[in-house]
C-alpha cells in the first residue's frame, strides 16, 4: 500500500475558475469591491481598537473606466499589503485571508462586519481580464509593491511608486469581455450589487451648480464646480435603529429601493435579531395591482449589505414572497441547493421569525389604528389570508385580526362576526350560517333578498377564498359558509318556523307539470318553495358544495378531483306565493302560458347572469316590442 | 523584479470544491453517473475501431445504496483504470482526461458521444462524501487497483482482488448529506438526471410475473423472478431518425417526458442538424389550458443525454418556452450568464434555426392537412401570435399560415381574408375595414346587426390581439380592425350613400333635448344616426382607439402611457327611423316620456352588458311588472 499527496496541477486551475467558480461573470466586480471594502473596513477596526495609530480619514473606493486603453480599475484607501502579505494572499490561491485575520482579532472584540475570502474573489478577475496587476501599499512602513499576472501561473513582483497607502487593482479587460468597458454596463453593476455597501464608491465626477456670488449679474452664468461622483448609499435604512427613524425615512429608503415604483408601500415591518442567528431588514407590504411587473420588485438578500439575491424563495415563507424590501444576514448559507436550505434549522428560525415578526406588527396595527387597518384590509388581504392557508401559526395568530367585510363596508373580527350574526343565523341545528357573496354587483338581487330577511351578507371575492372558507368550517365549529345564490334563504338558514302557501298541493303539482313542460329541456332542477310573496317569483340558485369544489380546484390544490370538468348545476326555485305564479297556473291559453314562464325564466337568469348571446338579443328584441 | 508560480495550495482545494464548485449538491451523482458511461462508451469505442479486442457485452452501470453502511455505490463495466491511470486521472485535479482521449482517438472518427469532464466531476463527490473509495480493473492485462481518500489530499493507494472489468466508486456519505442515503432521494436523483442516459442504469430489482407452467391448476399462483430494476431509457426518440418512428412513438415519449400530463399533445417538431451547430430534440405544442401547472412542465435541456436543466429562457426564442419536449446540444454553453447566452452566437444561430423549423412545421402542418390546422388553431394561436409580435422573421413567415377566424366558424388567411371581404368592406377612403369581436356571446347583438349588413365579422379573442391588430394595421397597407361595437356601423365602414331620416333637423332637435333632460348626467355622448328602421332604437358604442390602448396597456408593452387609468368611455347611438324613438319623440307626457327612455336606455346598456347591480335588480323588478 503506499500514500501520496493529490497533486493540484496549477496549469489548470485558471480555466477551472474561469469555468466553473461562479456561473456568472459578473460578479468579479462585486467580489473586487467586497475586497476593498474589507480591506478598508480592517483599517478602521484596526485604528478604533488603537493597533494602528494612522489617521483614518474618510475613505472611498474608486472605480475608473480606461475604454481605449481596455482597462478597469478599482482603487482603494484601506489597509494595503506589503510584499509578504501579497505573496501569502495572492501566490496562495484559496488561502483565505479574510478567515485568518478573524482568528488574529476575534479576542479584540464583536465582529466588525468582515465580508471575508479575499485571495478567493480576487480570482475572479481572471473571468474577464486576461492579464491582472495590483499596486498596493500597506500602512506598515514598507514599500508598495507592483503584481502582475497574465493569467498563466506565472507571476511578476516588483516595487512600485505608489505614495498612498491603499490597494489598486487594474483589470487588462479580456476581448470576451468588452461589455465591461461600458460604462453603463458598470452603472448597472454598481446599481446591482453595490447600492448600498458601507464605504462609498466613487465612478466618475458629475457637475454641481454652485450659488452665485454675491454682486452677481443676472446674465452671468452660474458657477459650476466637478464633485465625485458616489454611487452607493453607505448607510441604508436597515442597517440604522428603528427608534432613529421616521415614517418619512421607511417610505424613502423604499423608492431608493424600487426607484420605477410610484405607489407608497401600506406599511412596513422592521426585522432586527442578533440571537440565535443575526438578521436586519425592513419588508415592506405594497398595494397589490394586477400591474404583470409585480414579481419584478421582490424581496433582496444582502450578506453585509452586499447584494447577493433577489431569489428569497426558501428563506421567505411562500406567502411572504409577495412583500418587498430587504434581508440582511450573514447567517444565511448561499452556496446550496433549495432542498438543503429548506431543511436548514437556522433557515427554518429565520423562516418562523420572519412569519412571526410580520404576524406581530400586523396586531399592532389592528390594534393602534383600527380604521386604517380596515381601510388597508382590500390590499393585503391575499397575503393574510394565504399565510392562514399556508402557515398553522400564522393562522392561529391571524385570527385575531382577519377580517371579514360586509357588502355594506362594515369590518368584523371572525369572534365579532359570530357575535353579530349568531342571534339571527343560527339554524335549527345551532350552527352559524355565514351568508356572503363574492360579486356585490352580479348577485345584487339575491344579496337584497338576504338582506330583506335581516341577515348580514359578507364579502368574500379573494381568489383563495374557498381554500380559506374550507379551512374555518373544519377548525371551527357549529359554522358553515354559504352563499347567498346558493339556494333558496329559508334553505340556507333552517328554522323552525314554516312560510304557509297559498297554493294547495294539487296547485302545486299542476304548476310543475306546467312548467316542466316549457322549461324541461333546459336542465333546471324545479324547486317550489312558499316564499315571501314580495319575493321574486322565479330564481335561480347553485348548490354551494359542487360550486366551491369546482373553485377549489380552478386556484389549485383542493377541491375534489375530475369536479373541474363537470357542468354547471342550477335549481330553478319558484315562490308559489307571488301573485305572477298564481296568473301562470290560471292562464287557460297554453301559448300565453308559454310566454309568462319564459319571460319569468328569463329574468331569473338575467338576475344570475346566465343570459347571454342570442337569447340575450332575443329578450331585448321582445322587450324592445312590449316597451312600444 | 521577481518572477515566481502561484501556488495552490491544495490544503484548501477541498473545502473551495465543496463550497464553490456547484451551488446544488445533488449534481453529484449526476457527475459520477456521467463518468460511469464515459468509461463504458470509451470501451464501446476502442472495440468498435478495433484498437481493443474484447468483449463489449452488454454492460449496464449499477447503483447500489446501503444504508445501514451509509454507503452508496456506483458500479460500471467499462474501461477501467490501471494504477499508472490512478494516478494520472484522479490524483492531478483538473486534469481533464476526456480531453486527452478526445485528442487521441480524433483521428479515429466523429466524436463517440463521450461526455467529457472526468476527474473534475469526479470530485464532486467530497460534497456529499467524507470518504471515497475507488476499486477499478483496467481492460489491460494488470491488477485492480483501490484508491481512497478521506477528503484531505492524502490517498491511500493498494492492489486489490476485483476481478471483472471496470470501476466502482464508493461514497462514504458525510453526516449532514444523509438525504442520499434515502431510497427516494436516489429515485428523485436518476429520474430528474438520468433519465434518457445512453447505458442502462440499474437501481435494485423488481418482481416480474412469469406465465404458469403448462399444466398447472388454477388455484396455483404464478411464479415470480427477480429481475433488474433499470431505471432510464438509453435510446429516447430524440435520438432516432424521424423516418423510424411514428406518431404513436413521438407521442409515448411524451408520455415518458411528462407522466403527469393526460392531455396529448397537439403535434411535434423533430429537430436534427449538424451543422453548423449539433443539436437534435424534439418539441410539443401542448394544448394550452388554463391549468395552473402549466408552467411545470416545460423544455427540457440535455448534453449527450444528460439532463441539464429546464431553464432554456435564452436559448430558446421566448415565444417559444410555452411548448414542451427536449434540445439536446454540446454547442450550448452552460455555465456563463444568461446575458452572455443572449449575445453568444451560436446561440443566436440555435434560437433562429428552432425559430425557422417551428414555422417550416406550422406551414407543413397547414398546407397538408388545412381542415386539422384549423380544429387546432385555438390552442396554438398564442404562440404563434405572440411569435409574429416578437420575432420579425417568424412574422413574415407566419403571415402564410396564421389563421383570422371568423363568428361563424370560418377561418381566413390574411390574403383570403382580404379577397373575401374587399367588395363589401372597403370604405370609400379605399381602406379595408375588418370588423371583429371579442366575445361571441357578450357582443352577439353588434354582431348580429353587422352580419344583417352582408359584412363579415372576425373573432379575435386572444389576449394580445390587440397589439397583432396594431402591427398589423401598420405592416399592411390601407387596412383597420374595429370591433363591432366601436360605433355605428355606417360610421365604421363609411360609404358614398347616405340613409335618409324620417325625422326633420327640427324633430332632431328637440329629440336630443327630451333625451338630454333624462339622462344628461350618465356621462354618454349623444349621436343621432339615420339608421335602418328594423335595427335597433338605442346602441352604445365604445370608440375603437381608447379601448384599444387600454387593453394593449393591460397587457404590457404598447399603450399609451397613463390610459389604463382613464375612466370608460361610451356612445349613445339613437336611431332616428325606429318606430320607438319617434313614439318618444310624440309622447307629450314627461313622464311617460322619461319611462320609455329610460327602459329603452337600460336595454341598450344590457346589450352592451352595462346593466349591472341594483340597476338591474331595479330593471328586472320593474320587468316582472310589466310581464303580469
Amino acid at each position: 500500500m503506499a500514500t501520496g499527496k493529490i497533486n493540484v496541477s496549477v496549469d489548470n486551475i485558471f480555466p477551472l475558475i474561469k469555468k466553473f467558480l461562479y456561473s456568472d461573470h459578473e460578479i468579479f466586480l462585486r467580489e473586487l469591491i467586497s475586497n476593498a471594502t474589507d480591506a478598508t473596513l480592517k483599517l478602521k477596526h484596526m485604528t478604533s481598537i488603537g493597533e494602528v495609530k494612522v489617521d483614518y480619514g474618510n475613505p472611498m473606493i474608486e472605480i475608473k473606466l480606461d475604454k481605449k486603453g481596455k482597462k478597469l480599475h478599482i482603487i482603494d484607501q484601506g489597509i494595503g499589503m506589503t510584499q509578504e502579505e501579497v505573496k501569502k494572499y495572492i501566490n496562495e490561491v484559496a488561502f483565505s485571508g479574510a478567515e485568518e485575520f478573524l482568528d488574529k482579532y476575534k479576542e479584540a472584540g464583536k465582529d466588525a462586519g468582515i465580508i471575508g475570502h479575499f485571495g478567493l474573489g480576487f480570482y475572479s478577475s481572471f473571468m474577464v481580464a486576461d492579464k491582472v496587476e495590483i499596486i498596493t501599499k500597506s500602512y506598515k512602513e514598507e514599500p508598495a509593491v507592483h503584481w502582475s499576472c497574465d493569467g498563466s501561473p506565472e507571476f511578476s513582483l516588483k516595487k512600485s511608486k505608489k505614495e498612498d497607502r491603499g490597494t489598486e487593482i487594474i483589470l487588462h479587460i479580456a476581448d470576451d469581455s468588452t461589455e465591461f468597458l461600458e460604462e453603463n454596463r458598470i452603472k448597472e453593476l454598481l446599481n446591482k450589487y453595490n447600492k448600498f455597501m458601507p464605504i462609498p464608491i466613487k465612478f466618475g465626477t458629475r457637475t454641481e451648480t454652485l450659488p452665485k456670488p454675491e454682486g452677481a449679474k443676472e446674465e452671468d452664468p452660474a458657477p459650476t464646480k466637478e464633485v465625485d461622483n458616489i454611487v452607493n448609499n453607505p448607510n441604508p435604512a436597515w442597517t440604522k435603529q428603528p427608534a432613529d427613524l421616521k415614517d418619512e425615512d421607511y417610505k424613502s429608503f423604499y423608492r431608493e429601493l424600487y426607484p420605477m415604483q410610484f405607489e407608497e408601500p401600506l406599511f412596513h415591518i422592521h426585522l432586527n435579531v442578533d440571537y440565535p442567528f443575526n438578521l436586519t431588514g425592513i419588508l415592506y407590504f405594497p398595494k397589490l395591482t394586477n400591474d404583470l411587473n409585480i414579481q419584478k420588485d421582490r424581496i433582496q438578500l444582502y450578506q453585509n449589505q452586499v447584494f447577493v439575491t433577489d431569489n428569497v424563495e426558501g428563506i421567505v415563507p411562500e406567502f411572504l414572497t409577495m412583500l418587498r424590501g430587504v434581508i440582511d444576514s450573514p447567517d444565511i448559507p448561499l452556496n446550496v441547493s433549495r432542498s438543503y436550505l429548506q431543511a436548514d434549522g437556522a433557515v427554518k428560525k429565520i423562516a418562523s421569525y420572519i412569519t412571526r415578526k410580520v404576524a406581530d406588527k400586523l396586531n399592532s396595527l389592528f390594534k393602534n389604528n383600527r380604521e386604517e387597518f380596515e381601510a388597508k384590509w382590500n390590499d393585503i388581504k391575499i397575503v393574510i389570508e394565504y399565510g392562514m392557508l399556508s402557515e398553522e401559526k400564522f393562522f392561529e395568530k391571524a385570527d385575531k385580526f382577519a377580517l371579514y367585510p360586509t357588502v355594506d363596508g362594515k369590518y368584523y373580527t371572525f369572534e365579532e362576526m359570530k357575535e353579530a350574526l349568531k342571534a339571527n343565523q343560527t339554524d335549527k341545528d345551532d350552527k352559524l350560517v355565514v351568508l356572503y357573496a363574492s360579486d356585490k354587483e352580479a348577485q345584487h338581487s339575491y344579496i337584497e333578498a338576504a338582506k330583506n330577511k335581516g341577515y348580514e351578507v359578507l364579502l368574500m371575492d379573494s381568489p383563495i377564498i374557498a381554500h380559506l372558507m374550507q379551512k374555518l368550517e373544519t377548525s371551527k365549529e357549529n359554522l358553515s359558509f354559504a352563499r347567498v345564490d346558493a339556494d333558496h334563504l329559508d334553505n340556507l338558514i333552517k328554522k323552525e318556523d314554516t312560510q304557509i302557501s297559498k297554493l294547495s298541493d294539487e296547485e302545486k303539482e299542476r304548476l310543475k307539470t306546467n312548467l316542466e313542460e316549457v322549461i324541461t329541456d333546459k336542465g333546471y332542477t324545479i324547486q317550489m318553495e312558499a316564499m315571501d310573496s314580495n319575493a321574486s317569483p322565479f330564481i335561480i340558485t347553485e348548490p354551494e358544495f359542487m360550486r366551491r369544489m369546482k373553485e377549489m380546484q380552478k386556484t389549485g390544490g383542493g377541491g375534489m378531483f375530475g369536479m373541474g370538468n363537470m357542468p354547471e348545476m342550477y335549481n330553478l326555485i319558484v315562490n308559489t306565493n307571488h301573485e305572477l305564479v298564481g296568473e301562470i297556473l290560471n292562464t287557460k291559453t297554453a301559448k300565453k302560458r308559454e310566454r309568462l314562464i319564459n319571460q319569468s325564466l328569463d329574468l331569473a337568469r338575467l338576475s344570475k347572469g346566465l343570459l347571454k348571446g342570442e337569447e340575450l338579443t332575443n329578450f331585448i328584441k321582445r322587450s324592445y316590442e312590449m316597451v312600444k
